[in-house]
């Protein structure tokens, strides 16, 4: 699917703050809001643009080129008229859509949460009519009466739209998809000396051409003022960890990590940069258990794992989130927990050289990989991801994963009890490889009967 | 697709073998000819079977029931008149067949490669005619004079088949798909008094509706002699290794490993027994290391290593291949080395207390779970197997496999040299990690070029 973008408007409120350019330049977290915008589609599945141009459309065509550094094609349409209406705007379209052709039509200053769009794009393609996206969240709106009104159907068809309507349901998001019956509709609003799209779309409602698509709890914003900016700013910060975390990250360092994220993201670095410092700073806490000084050794471990989730936060918030991110991130986890517990064991073996020391902390190091590697069988093994929320049991509030064997770490070295902590990530890792083992076994003799 | 067995026929020659029941219940490594290709069928992903029966057909129902047992539903046809000739067999099914259905057909007493039946049944399921297996590889045929030739044409159109054929290019493999139209065909040759299934192809060759399948280097075997047992033997037992092993297991391991299947084979022994064996008798080398036997030690382990081999053998000899097999066995596997070397380990510091010693181990029990966990990322990155033996450059030379590692073990152990054993194992895992991490970003690089 294609997708055209209405970037030709001026945007009078927001013209002090984006100093004169076009306001879908403005500058959100590290990307204009038009990248943020062309990203999520990329990531859609939607590879070729068709920008319409009005208001300083030189300094967009200049910023994006033909789109191959975003890895997409860009085509601008140039559209003289744009102040008449975004109808207008719309309608310079018209010659470059094909006979039949289902696109995507987006607002250069509306954000639009990607995993939105990308549900959008799969309805789209299997509703032969038109598609429009409505909010429902009402009591999240700042202003309603700037907001364009959506009345919905029982049966989820559209029945009208316009900033007046009195009884309504939901707020259109600015996110369609229409088939080329639009050009007709609007050049019927034409006719009638009205040139906003949803005029158009009026004419499309009445030939009931067009289903209404709820956005449920995903987010869009349209960007207007600087107290939007900010909600913005807001929203995409609060989306940006999967929800698979354990507890620790959630309550603990979900907190820091997002600062750090809104700080780094306005400078050049990437995640896998932080992936690496994350796995230096582990070293070095490493290095301060061998010292010694297990206290410090404990915070800075602690700071790794924060970092730990910067990455991922960083490459979601700028989109560029990759296989090969994912897979080095991984790898220097796992090395980084080993050499944490190598420095763990050299620290309390210095001090108590026994046996019992060498044999728990063998424990601790054999269990390390093991939370990962089950995980990663249990998908080639069977084809599904393996989510410890729904298939560990009780175990689940263990702290096994990578952010509560941190914490155990940073909390045995503040409180120096080091051997402690060393016994239990042994016997909390191995335990849950244990349990995952029979539970497994339990789950697949579910599948087959 | 739905299969239609014929197992009505009586095998003159083999019957002193199959002591006077059907020769497709004769045993051939722990399973009946019969129950070999309903498995390979259901590996194909077929499941509803009509078996035709005639000679002892109350043995074959006895024995095979509703199919439940398997995991197949079986329905019977009994064809009175079977001994007229195969072709009145096959007719039998005829009221059972649904209009326009495409049906695979089998030969009861014929051994199919399970790979081969699959490739058959994608073939078949994309080529709207009928479609019939050949085998080009006639050098390898023992008894050309009872074999069914088949001539081929070049485009793949099979242009006649019978035993008296005298020009020829193939050798007919008894696995067809055919549509309801071959009894059309079957019957205009009853008409003529033919009653084989040969007679009837020849009605379906003329009308240009069938064509031929190239089986390649699968095998195939057409039971009807003690020998041609003895060669389905070796064809099955020669197969069972999945070609993804490392250079020890395939120059040593195999013919021990091969050997014990062979042997366990018609034992109720499940693979997951197997699995569990190999690990323990791993404990019992690591507990032989500690007790400072390392010569026995470095022997256990690779005793091991081999039955690691024997499972996944057995269980697709016998068609007990299930993914919490595979994912138990990768689990043990992990425990399994590490307790080896913790017990090497335990070994060489008992006499030479160093820190340098500690070192080292702690070298080898880092890079033990590497191997699989860069695999096992890999796949779950990038939606590809990791296939060791195209993306390992020179490295996938070294013994970093587990096969390989376990040599090193054993080698170390029999030299009394452990101390060099861990050494080579932690600098072996640890390299080829580093060289996965990178080679997989070069890989990458050439992904998105």
């Amino acid at each position: 699917m294609r997708a055209v973008i209405l970037a030709a408007g001026q945007g009078y409120r927001i013209r002090l703050l984006s100093k004169g350019k076009p306001k879908c330049l403005i500058r959100l977290l590290g990307l204009t809001i038009l990248e943020r915008i062309l990203y999520a589609c990329r990531g859609a599945g939607v590879r070729e643009f068709l920008i319409i141009l009005g208001f300083e459309g030189e300094r967009i065509r200049r910023f994006l080129g033909d789109g191959s550094r975003l890895g997409v094609k860009i085509f601008y349409i140039p559209c003289p008229d744009w102040e008449k209406g975004n109808g207008v705007s719309l309608h310079a379209a018209k010659r470059y859509i094909r006979r039949g052709e289902k696109f995507l039509v987006l607002m250069s200053d509306h954000l639009i949460q990607p995993e939105l769009l990308q549900r959008f794009v799969e309805e789209a393609a299997a509703c032969p009519r038109s598609l429009m996206s409505y909010d429902e969240k009402l009591g999240e709106l700042p202003n309603m009466k700037e907001a364009t009104k959506v009345r919905i159907g029982s049966r989820g068809d559209i029945l009208g739209v316009g900033k007046g309507l009195r009884r309504y349901g939901g707020v259109d998001c600015g996110v369609f998809a229409f088939t080329p019956l639009i050009f007709k509709c609007l050049e019927e609003a034409f006719a009638i000396n009205r040139f906003t799209l949803s005029d158009g779309l009026n004419f499309l409602i009445r030939r009931r051409a067009i289903r209404g698509f709820h956005i449920g709890n995903f987010y869009w914003q349209d960007i207007d003022s600087r107290l939007d900016l900010s909600i913005a700013r807001y929203k995409i910060l609060s989306r940006l960890n999967t929800g698979k975390e354990g507890w620790v990250s959630r309550v603990i360092n979900r907190r820091f990590s997002n600062q750090i994220t809104r700080r780094l993201i306005n400078y050049n670095i990437t995640p896998n940069m932080v992936s690496i410092s994350s796995f230096l700073v582990a070293i070095v806490s490493a290095i301060l258990f061998i010292l010694k000084m297990p206290f410090y050794a404990g915070l800075i471990a602690q700071f790794s794992s924060i970092l730990d989730g910067v990455d991922g936060e960083l490459a979601r918030a700028k989109f560029l989130v990759s296989p090969f991110g994912g897979y080095m991130d991984s790898i220097l986890d796992r090395y980084a927990d080993l050499f944490l517990i190598f420095g763990m064991s050299s620290y309390v073996y210095s001090r108590q050289p026994t046996g019992t020391v060498l044999l728990i902390s063998f424990l601790a190091l054999m269990g390390a990989p093991m939370s990962m590697l089950c995980k990663e069988r249990f998908y080639s093994a069977f084809g599904l991801p393996f989510i410890p929320d729904q298939m560990d049991g009780w175990t689940r509030h263990l702290p096994a994963n990578r952010d509560g064997r941190l914490f155990i770490i940073m909390v045995s070295g503040i409180l120096n009890q080091v051997l402690y902590g060393l016994l239990a990530l042994g016997i909390i890792t191995n335990f849950q490889t244990l349990y995952r083992l029979f539970s497994v076994k339990r789950m697949k003799l579910k599948t087959t009967d």
